[in-house]
């Protein structure tokens, strides 16, 4: 089942995407429809208005997550790419909401940075609370999995040694288009890959990452309970354009598909954002 | 003015705590009070139920904040303890609304650290949306004040360069009791402590902040849009149990009351977490 949260003329809805139409399901998004402990079912069965797949209009999957995390210098190539070793623990830094934007919008390259950069994230959407989960009930709180791109505002992200102020400047990460239910995905890695213009500048599998979902959902639970419409940024592969040399970044009018097999793209225009005088 | 989100028989209200009386402001919590434009005049003419201020039930003074930012290495005291030089740029992170309790409630010491330590912070709540503030801009989206308690777990916040994963475990994180207007409070430094079992451990001065909460609000609307309810933690003096010789570290059972001049305090007992078996 592929699951997402569109906007229409009166708001957003959370909506069952089909081959060619898209159902309400009857809540504002997919973190209302999550919430529901029967959204699978309720989701499935869903026979509210319809909209034709081609043209939606997708908001941020998740537009208002209590939480996305991420977890940086999680793929083995990534690590060799940065000069890092394969590490004991997961990296972990947030986001905050402003910081998404839909699968088709416009990612805003802040006005104060020419060194903003691309990431291609599997990601993670969780589907029931969960604490100090073990394998098992981690992989049953994964609701399912989407894109994300973990756009990077370099020069901001390295002025600290904390990386969140580089991670969420406003309207700058895709998020999306779909969910994707675990069992309509094949076992093991998936193909991933960032494309710039048309140029292939990330392309790897999730086989390579060194912590996979249910490891990450299991860690994350012993910190916190996970809760439903929550995020995790997986870490993206090798490739980023901060490490190439020279340094390749987004500028205005570039285009970013953000890709994963089995799951889809996001198609993102990059705009430099204007401050009003 | 002083306000508050306290719990009732029947959830979470907002109210104006008065001398010896709170009343309620007819919104569910802090938060959404500060949503209205006219927050300030509504609470000050509120009149609904009304409690007596001796036991109210402090519930997190924003319960679900779109956004809890930290900031590190922010008083000169406490950057010469640990080693570091003032800094150019704030350092920021974040924590998840599930680390946040009441002022009277239960600090909750995760199983899996006995190396958890207590940070005395000012903190500002953001009254209206904000971005790209000048000072009087960033002087005026100040809802008020109020405290955090940003209980660190040390051995986690050092398993990888990133803190994030030692600051949010569930249910550490003190904030209140109140937030007072700005007016409400003298210009200049407040006196701020942390008390450990009657012990003073943390004491000095907000006038030792580096960056303050003017600053700080103006740094960050770069980043992206404040929004209401928004929680700056602004980072914590000199003190913090970590950097003792020996370490001292919150116990089962301990007391820790944390307190700014003309704000008030926070005293929460610290309990072991008891994980279900």
């Amino acid at each position: 089942m592929r699951l997402a949260t569109i906007r229409t003329a009166t708001g957003t809805r959370a909506v069952r995407v089909d081959t060619t139409t898209a159902v309400e399901t009857g809540e504002t998004d997919l973190r209302a429809l999550l919430e529901r402990p029967d959204w699978a079912e309720h989701a499935a069965n869903a026979a509210g208005p319809t909209h034709p797949v081609d043209g939606l209009d997708y908001a941020p999957l998740v537009p208002a997550p209590e939480k996305i995390i991420c977890v940086g210098l999680n793929y083995r190539d990534h690590i060799l790419e940065m000069g890092n070793e394969p590490p004991a623990y997961p990296t972990l830094f947030a986001k905050y909401p402003p910081a998404l934007v839909g699968a088709h919008d416009d990612i805003v390259l802040p006005a104060v940075s020419d060194k903003i950069d691309y990431e291609a994230e599997l990601t993670v959407v969780i589907g029931r609370p969960v604490r100090h989960a073990d394998a098992e009930q981690a992989a049953a709180a994964i609701a399912g999995y989407t894109i994300l791109n973990d756009v990077s505002v370099r020069d901001w992200q390295n002025r600290t040694k904390q990386f969140l102020q580089g991670k969420t400047f406003e309207h700058s990460t895709p998020l999306g288009p779909v969910l994707v239910t675990p069992d309509e995905l094949p076992e093991g890695g998936w193909e991933i890959s960032s494309v710039l213009d048309g140029e292939v500048m990330q392309h790897s599998t999730t086989a390579e990452l060194v912590f996979g979902p249910v490891d990450l959902v299991r860690y994350l639970s012993t910190i916190m309970t996970l809760n439903p419409g929550d995020v995790i940024a997986t870490g993206t592969p090798g490739g980023v354009g901060h490490a190439r040399k020279p340094p390749r970044y987004l500028t205005d009018g570039a285009t970013l598909v953000t890709a994963i097999a089995g799951i889809g793209e996001t198609r993102n225009t990059c705009r430099k954002e204007k401050i009003p005088a």
